[in-house]
């Protein structure tokens, strides 16, 4: 029994989500932005349909976490810092090093800070987080929760990419992945909706948001995904380019006069992807103009396209898959999405209830009763499952 | 009633076969290396057996030309230059502007050149053996065949990579493919041998040599290729690295403290593939030895691995195959790899008679009787699809 929050840090922002475990009902959540920024709004829900909104200013993360502390006992939400009995912090980049969610100590976060050149945005402000709050609630199990965890044990025929093999060796240079979290909780739920053991079924998830990636999980493990050494690669996201002839790189640097590689990587990073094909990178705004808007319809065909791609490639890989399982933004929300490519995949025997997809966000088997391959909505929680982690890592049963 | 001479020209080679036409009997072939360089080797096979050899100095492509038409009458192979009735050229690049095999001219010639920043290595030199050939044999027609032209057609959704859009409209940063007269060629023989229409036919065509692609061809026309701008993109190769995460070209970069992009390509061309991972780009090689070097057995699983994500990529695209089409150096001889793609994708209904895949280089169905989906083999033959190119467009039927 007890309360643990869920932390997401950035470099100017806080994210929590405060989970009474082992219930896993969800007390408040709430994000700090613009930290260190001239004037940082502070959203925390609570409640059935509580929003608590204020402005102040928040120099550093250590403040941010005393304030979000406060404002909790200020809203009646905990009586004392000492209700908190975990926090799980979610870290980007876990390199080779992490295969698993970690009980952070001194010597785990040198190794997260030491990861960095993996996620040189993420991982130094999933840092600063963990020692905001270890200072501030030094005896509370801290644990880590990495997004490439899950694929950490995919096999080197997946990992390891066709380069002079010292780049590995020397450098790590291999396929990470992300998204991981997502992609192991939408797996284990799946499983619970279709009543079979997890490590029975053959699985592609597809976490569909801004950010997007697809995994093909054989028996709960994470066997291959579509992003890469970074989440540049893959498949189409709101702005970023996915997966990419490297030539095009060094051509695209040659007409656009810029030197530095890491500006390229930037526009690929920032302004690709559906934006950079149709002008927005909002998937809603495009479901909504393509009916006049031919850019905004191939924009949408290509992020089809280039799904139905990665899981016709892992079907072959895992010859065959009980279940699609579909989650994130996109994927929880947009009933045409899905239905698209369930369409585009009927030759597998994939195939859509039309009326079970009238649904947004809700765990449920859209399968028409013949599908020879279920096609399964689960909304994902990265929260719960760091939650979760925190109970399992952070409290272990004697 | 001629002979048509179907021409490979590099910055210093020149790779030429006679054929006699509409007959497509071969009279000879041959080469000469090392043009403009101390001494150039040439071969010329002919007859049977025959192969003749010499070395001497070749100081431009021009020289070439004529060393080997005099050769030829030397060798009484032809009486004449007059014999000559049409020339074939290989051209890389065709860019957008290219869709077919074209009768050359001036201007198509200046368009040749034109194109050459999308294959700098290979264009220009297409271009010198074009103009000596035009110099020497001034009134014979000449046809290019492009390398990119049967992908030209491919649907936007395909060639469009998700980058902002103004760099395909300002730079022609698309997908372009490569191997386009080998995919045409073996699609239309695996028609052919099939007793069917290519037309009515669904077929993913594997070529697999020192360069590999894979094409998804509907009805005669190649929908989407592995390849990308360059052929640096798709599958793992003898010495490229196929597919990659851009950040990793920025990542490797750093790392080996090179500052010009162009230098990091030519690593991830000249040094990466199977070379890379195993220190060989000789798959015979890497057969030989893999059963004690688990480097090699590595990079022969990663190849097939590349090779059956590809299929199933393209199963899912074209909503599934009549045939796979096995050719070129690897698919044609190495009965073992094909083994080994046709047992990774058994669950789509690929089936290969151990029996019938006992040969080498022959056209022939390897499929078990009861297989869903045929696999083939056809041996390539690109300068008899040039020769044919010559007859259809330089002496088009009145």
């Amino acid at each position: 029994m007890g309360k643990t929050i869920a932390i997401n840090a950035g470099s100017s922002t806080l994210k929590f989500k405060l989970f009474e475990m082992p219930q896993e009902h969800v007390i408040a959540s709430g994000a700090i932005e613009r930290i260190s920024l001239d004037s940082s709004p502070i959203h925390i829900r609570y409640g059935l349909d509580y929003e608590y909104v204020e402005t102040e200013s928040v120099p550093n993360h250590l403040t941010a976490v005393n304030i979000i502390l406060d404002e909790l006992i200020k809203l009646h939400i905990i009586e004392s810092y000492d209700e908190i009995t975990g926090v799980g912090h979610r870290v980007v980049a876990g390199g080779e090093i992490f295969h698993d969610s970690v009980l952070i100590d001194e010597h785990v976060l040198h190794q997260i800070e030491g990861l960095s050149e993996y996620a040189p945005l993420h991982n130094p402000a999933n840092a600063i987080g963990i020692r905001a709050f270890k200072k501030i609630l030094p005896n509370v199990p801290a644990v880590a929760v990495f997004d490439t965890a899950f694929h950490a044990d995919m096999p080197a025929v997946n990992y390891l990419y066709s380069l002079p093999y010292r780049y590995y060796e020397e450098y790590g240079a291999r396929k990470f992945g992300a998204h991981g979290t997502s992609h192991r909780y939408v797996a284990s739920r799946a499983a619970k909706l279709m009543g079979r053991p997890l490590d029975e079924l053959k699985l592609i998830t597809l976490h569909l948001g801004a950010g997007s990636s697809i995994t093909a999980i054989n028996q709960g493990h994470s066997v291959d995904t579509s992003m890469g050494f970074t989440p540049l690669a893959g498949i189409t996201m709101a702005t970023r380019s996915g997966d990419l002839d490297p030539s095009l790189m060094a051509y695209l640097m040659k007409k656009l006069k810029i030197a530095d590689p890491d500006a390229m990587l930037k526009i690929l990073n920032t302004q690709s992807g559906l934006l950079g094909i149709a002008g927005s990178a909002d998937m809603k705004e495009l479901e909504a103009r393509c009916d006049h808007d031919p850019q905004a319809q191939l924009a949408i065909d290509i992020f089809v396209n280039r799904i139905v791609k990665y899981v016709g490639a892992y079907l072959a890989e895992l010859q065959g898959a009980d279940a699609i399982v579909i989650t994130a933004g996109i994927g929880e929300r947009d009933a045409k999405m899905r239905q698209r490519i369930a369409d585009k995949l009927s030759y597998f025997g994939v195939a859509i209830d039309p009326h079970k997809n009238q649904v947004s966000g809700v765990e449920r088997d859209l399968s028409t009763a013949d599908a020879k391959i279920r096609t399964i909505l689960i909304p994902t929680n990265e929260e719960l499952m760091i939650a979760r982690d925190v109970e399992r890592i952070g409290h272990p049963q004697v």
